[in-house]
């Protein structure tokens, strides 16, 4: 990465500032699908000049595989937050985080896919991430007989994905949702 | 349509098995993904010649659009069909019945989404035609007591097609759609 290495911790802060104020910068110009997402308009927005824009991010490709990766994290971090409360509200509660990640991320995600295709390695490894960051949830939820035993958590997430890439407002996908959740239930 | 009209019965019994052939060659060729289902081999696996298969459809477009059609009446005449059974198992039976359309139209449908886009006024025409059939059954069963009331039959219909297209074997899918079923009964 050929970000030149801060000195002092006073330059480290700035540096980390300005990252943050890129990926900021950059998710908000995703979330509005018909937003100038430019690496132009995004420096301006994010309030920093070209070259720091690229001194972090060599290049779009480099931005958008960090921004995927951040949100994967985000994901990863949630899963880890609910573990205190009952197996099945926190598996549901993750699964509804997922439903926001996946349909915030698909802009990011087919931009990524139309540049790189199928085969970039972040897809792949950020799925596995996933994948393991949710499987204790569904363990727990399934072990306290609160979520059906007869469905993986690949299938659980293909059906919420499937959920979240249809067309429509959120007040017409999202009583699909509930419905889909309820399903999950253990009967 | 240039079909030439028959003049008596039995030259009108020929012409109409002779289009019950084609379609149902074409039907064969287009449930295979990697089949040829080219002009010269639908028309040979159909056992009639080229110009017998033009007579019955000027295009390839004007097939696809019978194809189409056809799967459509067989999905409104399924939902007469269930009308004697118990409201919430006579929905269920006809959702089923949709997801396997969902799923085998697929081809037909995507070749004449690009062929002719998403303007082809066959799709809101057919579109219209299963949600009128749907209704009284989602009706019903709604009247009954045995499905939530907090869906309509689109948003139903978007859940299990939405399904349908996720990749995957049936032992992988149907599960998934079973799921998604249980989670459309009243609680």
């Amino acid at each position: 990465m050929p970000q030149s290495p801060p000195t002092t911790p006073a330059k480290r802060a700035d540096a980390e500032r300005n990252r943050e104020k890129i990926l900021s910068a950059a998710r908000a110009a995703f979330a509005a699908p018909d937003a100038d997402a430019s690496m132009a308009e995004i420096s301006r927005q994010a309030g920093v000049g070209m070259a720091t824009l690229y001194r972090n991010f060599a290049s779009r490709r480099e931005l958008l595989e960090a921004l995927y990766t951040d949100e994967v994290d985000a994901l990863v971090d949630a899963a880890a937050a609910h573990e205190d409360a009952p197996a099945g509200d926190a598996l549901f509660a993750w699964l509804q985080r997922f439903f926001t990640y996946f349909s915030s991320k698909r802009h990011v995600a087919s931009e990524l896919l139309e540049d790189s295709g199928d085969s970039n390695p972040v897809f792949g490894q950020n799925r596995a991430r996933v994948l393991a960051a949710g499987q204790p949830l569904l363990a727990a939820a399934q072990d306290a007989g609160e979520i059906r035993g007869d469905l993986t958590l690949e299938q659980i997430l293909d059906l919420v994905g499937a959920i979240a890439k249809l067309p429509g407002e959120a007040s017409y996908v999202e009583p699909i949702l509930m419905a889909a959740l309820d399903g999950l239930r253990a009967s």
